[in-house]
């Protein structure tokens, strides 16, 4: 979809094609995106990326480029892991937070059990989780992690 | 990395080329693997995961590729998100069980500050924290969830 006046998309630029009225690139990788067009095709491959799209209802496409754009740049930054570090780092953070939600509740249930009531919730909780989104902000833009077993299940 | 007395491996097989002795397809993608090998040339193609296989010392590669390979199952099976979409999930379940925890964490405080005593931790949290455990594995294997916008910084 190249408009009138404009150069070509980033796609059509970096493959040197004539960038036609629809462009299956144009509408996801503008002129001025011509990195994310160039990591998209080192990894996945221009080819791979038209057929992905031309398989997906345009209302999915941008959602689809976004996807695979952080799939890219993760696998640019760590070549061995890619996103799935980031899955195994975000799948620790669960087992961890869950086995000590656990031990919390449990230990809540015997404090309940021995007094017979409940104090009112206090008013500081969003301060208490302030500190542990920003280290979940890290683990989410590092993608550095490493591959746990449970994630080799091809 | 062909043995003598074997048949091509199984990225060789689907590129009908000849399999030689040191095949970098071969130690990953051995010919009872066909399928593996399938799915990450749909996503990747063969010359992109040729690529950034000798990019990496041979100590990586395998890790490589059994990320690569979850990689494009994940896209095959969602293909708008891909493994981002798991990485969504699991960003959620992470901040439910921040929340769940400054919670029970702050209710705790209040009832030793009420109370001036800890009762032992009980021998149950084994128990208490399996099905949730359980609830993870199901997220691994779906790779359906939406993407947030935190993951759209590219």
């Amino acid at each position: 979809m190249k408009e009138r006046g404009k150069g070509p998309c980033a796609g059509c630029k970096l493959l040197r094609r004539k960038c036609v009225k629809d462009c299956i690139f144009a509408p996801y990788f503008p002129a001025e995106e011509s990195q994310k067009f160039l990591t998209v095709h080192k990894i996945f491959g221009a080819s791979n990326v038209t057929k992905m799209l031309q398989e997906l209802p345009e209302s999915q496409r941008t959602d689809a480029v976004s996807a695979m754009a952080y799939e890219a740049n993760a696998r640019v930054r760590d070549p061995v892991y890619g996103c799935v570090g980031a899955i195994s780092s975000l799948q620790s953070q669960v087992d961890s937070l869950q086995a000590q939600l656990a031990l919390a509740q449990a230990e809540l249930l015997q404090f309940r059990l021995l007094h017979h009531h409940r104090p009112p919730p206090p008013s500081s909780v969003a301060a208490v989780n302030s500190p542990t989104s920003k280290h979940l902000s890290a683990v989410n833009l590092s993608c550095d992690g490493g591959a746990g077993d449970s994630l080799w299940s091809y």
